[in-house]
C-alpha cells in the first residue's frame, strides 16, 4: 500500500472538518502540505513494519491500520521543520513515535480488557491477549531500532526515560484501582506520564533532528508537554459526551479501575453527593444500573466541571503556544499553533 | 540487601551439589570465586532496580527475588574475563541480561496463565496480569538503559535484534497453538530464538566489553548459542521427570498450547500411536485424565526419546566447547567448559 500526498491531506482535512473548524481546517490543510513528505514517508514505513505473517504480525497490523490522528508523528515533523532536518531521520523518528504509542495501546487493551478501539474490535479481541502482549513488545523494539538508526545525540536516552515515565504513570494508575481518588496532583502526574511524555519526546526528537539548540529544543518540549496535557483533558471531557450516548459503560469501567478523569475530580470537589454516587459505581460488582449512570452525568454537568475541564485544556494549549515564542516565526510555528487549537476544539 | 562473595559462592556450590557433580562443583566453586566480584555487583544492581513501592515494583521485585541460576550474568562475566573488561561495564551488561530474561518471564506468565515459577506463585498470581505486563515492560527498559550506559559498539543494536528474535520465536510458538506440530526445524527455530538468542548476546556483550576481536566474539556467540540450545533440551527432558511427579499438569498445558518439546517430537516420530495420544490431550477441553497422562509418559519412555534428547544436548554442549578453541586457554575458558558440563548434567 502506498500513501499519496492527497490521501494524507484529505485525512487531515477530514479530521479538522469533523471538528467543525473550517478555518483551522484550511490552515492545517495548508500546513499538512508543508509536512506531507514526512507524513507519507511515515505511513509507508508503518506499512513495512509488520512484515510477519503470523498472528502477532496481524495483531500489530490491525492496530496500525486503524489509523488515528497521527498527531505524534505530525509533532515530530513540525518540530523538524523548525530547523533543517534530514527527511530520512524525521521519517524514522515520526514512525518511532507512532510505534511507541501503538505499543502502549496494545498493552493497555490487554490490561484493561478493552473491547473497542477507534470503533473497531481491539487487536486482543481479534487475535487474543498473548498476541497483543507480544505485538506490543515487538512494536516497542521496532521503535527503538528506528531511533537507534537515527543516530542523534540524547534522543534514544530520552526515549528510554520517557517510556520509563509512561510505565511509572501506569503503575500509579494501577495503584489507584478499586478506590475513588479525587487527587488533582496524582491526576496530572499520571497524564503527564501517560500522555504528555510522548508528545514531549516527539517535539524534542524533531528539534534535535532539525539541528536546533538546547533552548529551542527545551521550548519545543514544553510545548509538547502542555499540548499533551490539553489533549488528555479534552479526551476526558469528550468521554462524558460519550457517556450520554452509550450509557457510560466504557467510562464507568475506567472509574471502577481507578482511572479518575478531570471532570470527575472537579465535580466531586464541588458536589460531595457526587462522590457518594461514584463510590457506589466503584464498589459495584455487577453492571451498573443505567439510571445511576444518568444521575451521575446529570450531577456532574450541574457542577460545571466539563466547562472547567475545557477551560483548563485551553489554558494549557495557550501556555504551550507561548513556549514557542523563543522560536522563529514562520509556517512551522503557525502549524504548531494550529495543532494546539485543533487539540482543544476537536469534537472527536 | 548486600550480597557477599561467600553467598554467591555457596549459591554456585549448592547448584552444582544438587546436580550431584562434586568435581564440577569444585571446579565451578573455584571459577565462581574468579567472577564473584562481577556476580556480587550484579546482585547488588538487581536490588536497586525495583525502587518503586507500587504494585508494579513489587511484582518485578518478586520475580527478581526468586533467584534462579543467574546463568546469563555468569556468561557475561566469564566472556568478559576472556579479555580485560571494566568491572562497572560488566556489571551493567550482566544485570541487563538478567533483566531481559526476567522481563520475558513476566510476559510469558501472563500469556500462558502461569501459576507457579521456581516453586512459588508467579508474580501475576500475586499482583495481577496488569502489574506483570507493565513490570515486564519496565524491566526491559531498565535493561536497555544499562546497555546504553555501557556505551559499547554494536552491543545495544545486537540486543534489540536479539529481543526481536525472541518475540519472533514467541510468535511462531503462538502460531502452533491448538495443533500437534512434530516439526524439528520449527522446534529448533523456536528455541534458538526463545532461549539461545539471549545466551548468544550475553557471550557477545561480555566479549566486546573484554576488548576481544571479531573472531573471538563470534566464537563466544557460537558457544552461547549451543549452550542455550543444550540448556533448553535438558529443560525439556527434565520436564518429563516433572510429569511423573505431578501428573503432568504443567507439561500437558504446554502441549495443549502447541509448545512441543523435543522428547515428544522424537517420540512421535518413533511411535505413531503416541501422536494419537497427544492429539487426544490437545483436543481435550477439560482436565486430562491422569491415566492418559501416565500412558503418554510410559509410551514416550519406551521410544528412548529422553535419552536421545540428552544425547542431543551433550552434542550441542560439545560443539559449544569446541567453539572456544580459538580462544586462549586459562581459567575463564575452563569455567565456560564447566558451565557447559553443568548445563547438560544438572538434575534441576
Amino acid at each position: 500500500m502506498t500513501t499519496t500526498a492527497p490521501e494524507v491531506l484529505s485525512r487531515l482535512t477530514r479530521v479538522t472538518e469533523k471538528n467543525g473548524l473550517p478555518s483551522l481546517s484550511d490552515t492545517l490543510g495548508r500546513i499538512g502540505a508543508f509536512v506531507s513528505a514526512e507524513l507519507i514517508g511515515m505511513e509507508q514505513e508503518l506499512t513495512t513494519v509488520p512484515r510477519r505473517e503470523q498472528i502477532v504480525g496481524q495483531c500489530a497490523r490491525h492496530l496500525l491500520g486503524l489509523g488515528g490522528k497521527r498527531i505524534r508523528p505530525i509533532c515530530v515533523a513540525l518540530a523538524g521543520r523548525m530547523g533543517t532536518a534530514d527527511p530520512a531521520v524525521i521519517r524514522k523518528l515520526a514512525t518511532a513515535a507512532e510505534l511507541v504509542h501503538s505499543a502502549t495501546l496494545l498493552h493497555d487493551d490487554v490490561v484493561d480488557h478493552g473491547e473497542l478501539r477507534r470503533g473497531q474490535p481491539t487487536a486482543r479481541k481479534l487475535y487474543g491477549n498473548a498476541a497483543s502482549v507480544f505485538a506490543g513488545d515487538w512494536l516497542l523494539v521496532e521503535a527503538l531500532k528506528r531511533v537507534r538508526q537515527a543516530r542523534l545525540p540524547l534522543v534514544l536516552d530520552r526515549l528510554l526515560d520517557i517510556i520509563d515515565e509512561m510505565i511509572q504513570a501506569e503503575a500509579i494508575q494501577l495503584e489507584c484501582r478499586g478506590g475513588v481518588q479525587a487527587d488533582e496532583a496524582t491526576y496530572f502526574r499520571v497524564i503527564e506520564g501517560k500522555t504528555a511524555a510522548l508528545f514531549r519526546w516527539a517535539m524534542f526528537a524533531g528539534g534535535v533532528a532539525g539541528g536546533l539548540g538546547e533552548p529551542e529544543c527545551h521550548a519545543l518540549e514544553s510545548y509538547g508537554n502542555h499540548l499533551g496535557v490539553a489533549f488528555q483533558l479534552v479526551d476526558d471531557a469528550l468521554d462524558i459526551a460519550g457517556v450520554e450516548e452509550d450509557l457510560g459503560k466504557a467510562l464507568f469501567t475506567d472509574l471502577r479501575e481507578g482511572k479518575m478523569t478531570y471532570p470527575f475530580i472537579v465535580g466531586m470537589e464541588r458536589d460531595a453527593s457526587l462522590t457518594g454516587l461514584v463510590e457506589e459505581i466503584v464498589g459495584l460488582e455487577s453492571e451498573f444500573p443505567n439510571q445511576l449512570g444518568s444521575r451521575i452525568v446529570a450531577s456532574l454537568r450541574r457542577t460545571g466541571a466539563i466547562e472547567t475541564t475545557h477551560r483548563r485544556a485551553v489554558h494549557h494549549a495557550e501556555i504551550g503556544v507561548g513556549c514557542l515564542n523563543v522560536l522563529p516565526a514562520g509556517p512551522a510555528r503557525d502549524a504548531l499553533e494550529a495543532v494546539a487549537s485543533v487539540a482543544v476544539s476537536r469534537k472527536t
